[in-house]
């Protein structure tokens, strides 16, 4: 696995994927720098008249539920059936999906009318996905359960929607229902800045666009992990303004001997 | 009140209230890092459709009519109007109301319709909302003038609408009506960055679900000033690039000790 | 030319023009800090229902067509025609305009309707807008090709709109149809990082307010490609996030010395 994360690094960052990206308003624009960091070629557009021109032509579509609009729920499903007829790869983030009926039923109707590729999320999110119910409020809530625990759910919502799962947390664990990863990189730091489980999601995407769904899921979110560990051992003591300057400048310098030094992942 | 100050800090780190805002799309990114910052949960959200599950579950609402819309117009009142039947408390940032007539009706509307906990503005908007008419431009474009006039105007505005008023300035000012606090911290740095304002609102919105109007205003102004000196030692020579990183770091490190050896404030 | 540029660097900061921005949401924060940078007030403002009040008092007015939406389009064109009534200068950056019939409908009818002081975008954008047909992705993905025609197609768009056209790219190309300046100045950085294009623009703007549309497209392609090559110098081999904090330092302590010792212009 360490060899073909590494191999993909280098094709995303020879090709230069086209990824777009119906995100959400907070993190937007440390998105589309973490896609430019890894060397893909970001387009951010969800106005419903040009969703379907712009996804057709992307490379990857990464659809994100965070800040969501009645009508940027129409974005996404257009967007994503697009993806799906033209072939190109969809990720779902479904941000805070419990929080509200508008979340929960764009997330239903996506999952229903659009074959996703990856779903990207923390424990609570995907318990929904999953079907379990839980009283998220957008933020990770659920009461501490094992690691086993989060395991059963991401199979679970892996199977029910015949799709890979990566769900984020202290350990990380990435399924198709059949095989397994689990990655114990990361930091604590990483859940004091906003957006860093958005900008996981982008760079699945970016990875998506060359590689297939068990390896892009695992090099995106461990990249994040690795890239976090090392912003941290850099300026973890001096605060959160430069933990994220120092997490932009290893995401845009992660090279293969990085990834060996660092990736912590677990076969099961 | 500096005991009060390092006390809600403290509860705010130990709760992390949820504060639920409806934020203008400039500085939404950094008013959630300074939420996070300082130990809240942000969570964003503006649909009309979900912000009254979304403000039903929060420990503090934010209204900001920064790049304000007709139908966010509908979310803020609509929200308002939630927090005040669950008793949430709500702040209101009338960013830029003298501007167009959309902002004035939107402020006059909520200001009608919703019990605000604290309005915290430049000496324009505070003006406006205490009903004396001014020129704004969204930028503070009063005559220069006397410390005495500042706090007349917040003390109207405060009796006006039954609420906490925090003026920010050179000096800051911050009465119920009945007290009244002066504070000395801050530099004229933190009007080089775009959000400070919002930031300090977002800080107040965090204390607020844990505090008082008045002790939540003066922890939240006094917070940020404070960081902006700060950060200014540090950086304040190389730009303001580095200038915002540190106001960041500050942010996410403020304690006790900083408060004490800082915080510079009067009581009439 | 140097001169003029000095001239008009100081000229901003000590006017501190309002410029009315509809921007895409990407790089708002960005583009907002940028002109506090230079010393210029900035106001976003999007709601088709407020924005002819606030382009009414703007000195300048930046249009720019990234995360368009159909009701932008129509704010875009209703601000535009105001600021055509009241004499004031209006920037227009058409981003990825070539990648959807709303963004090509949009650029077109802004060009029909308003009279656009400087046009500025990269060479797709351009040839796009002096009706050149491309295949554009909102990247550049023009085939590569000489200067001259790069400088054939600005001198095509200049001509046909009866307005000043900045290309900006690897060298950047500025002209009113009849004077033309080529800028040397700039790194390949600077298009690693999202909005630069954005924050080049809004700093034209600025200087529109004070100045020609020669000088302050010229002001503002160089300025930041200056900025570029000194925040490269301090930063280049650290990353990413260190390279956008340093080109924020280096914009907000801009000055003549700078400017005359690294300048590199050639007019024709």
């Amino acid at each position: 696995m360490e060899d073909k994360i590494i191999e993909l690094i280098e094709k995303v960052k020879k090709q230069s994927p086209l990824v777009h990206s119906i995100m959400n308003y907070v993190t937007i624009n440390d998105c589309a720098n973490v896609l430019l960091a890894v060397g893909a070629s970001p387009i951010m557009a969800d106005a419903p008249m040009e969703v379907e021109e712009i996804t057709a032509m992307a490379d990857a579509l990464v659809l994100n539920t965070g800040t969501l609009k009645s009508w940027s729920k129409d974005s996404m499903i257009c967007a994503g059936k697009v993806a799906n007829q033209k072939g190109i790869p969809v990720i779902l983030d479904p941000v805070g999906v419990g929080a509200s009926r508008l979340r929960k039923q764009t997330v239903q109707d996506i999952l229903n009318q659009v074959r996703i590729t990856v779903i990207r999320g923390n424990r609570s999110e995907i318990a929904w996905v999953a079907g379990v119910e839980t009283l998220s409020t957008g933020v990770d809530c659920f009461e501490k359960s094992s690691l086993e625990k989060e395991i059963e759910l991401a199979k679970k919502a892996a199977s029910k929607w015949n799709t890979t799962v990566a769900v984020t947390g202290t350990v990380d664990v990435i399924t198709d229902g059949n095989q397994l990863i689990k990655i114990y990189n990361g930091t604590s730091m990483l859940s004091k800045v906003t957006g860093t489980g958005c900008m996981t999601t982008a760079l699945i995407g970016a990875f998506l666009a060359e590689g297939t769904s068990m390896t892009a899921a695992v090099a995106g979110v461990s990249m994040m992990g690795i890239a976090g560990e090392i912003a941290q051992e850099r300026a973890g003591s001096i605060g959160m303004g430069s933990f994220k300057v120092e997490l932009m400048n290893v995401l845009s310098q992660m090279n293969g001997e990085k990834i060996r030094e660092k990736l912590k992942i677990e076969k099961e």
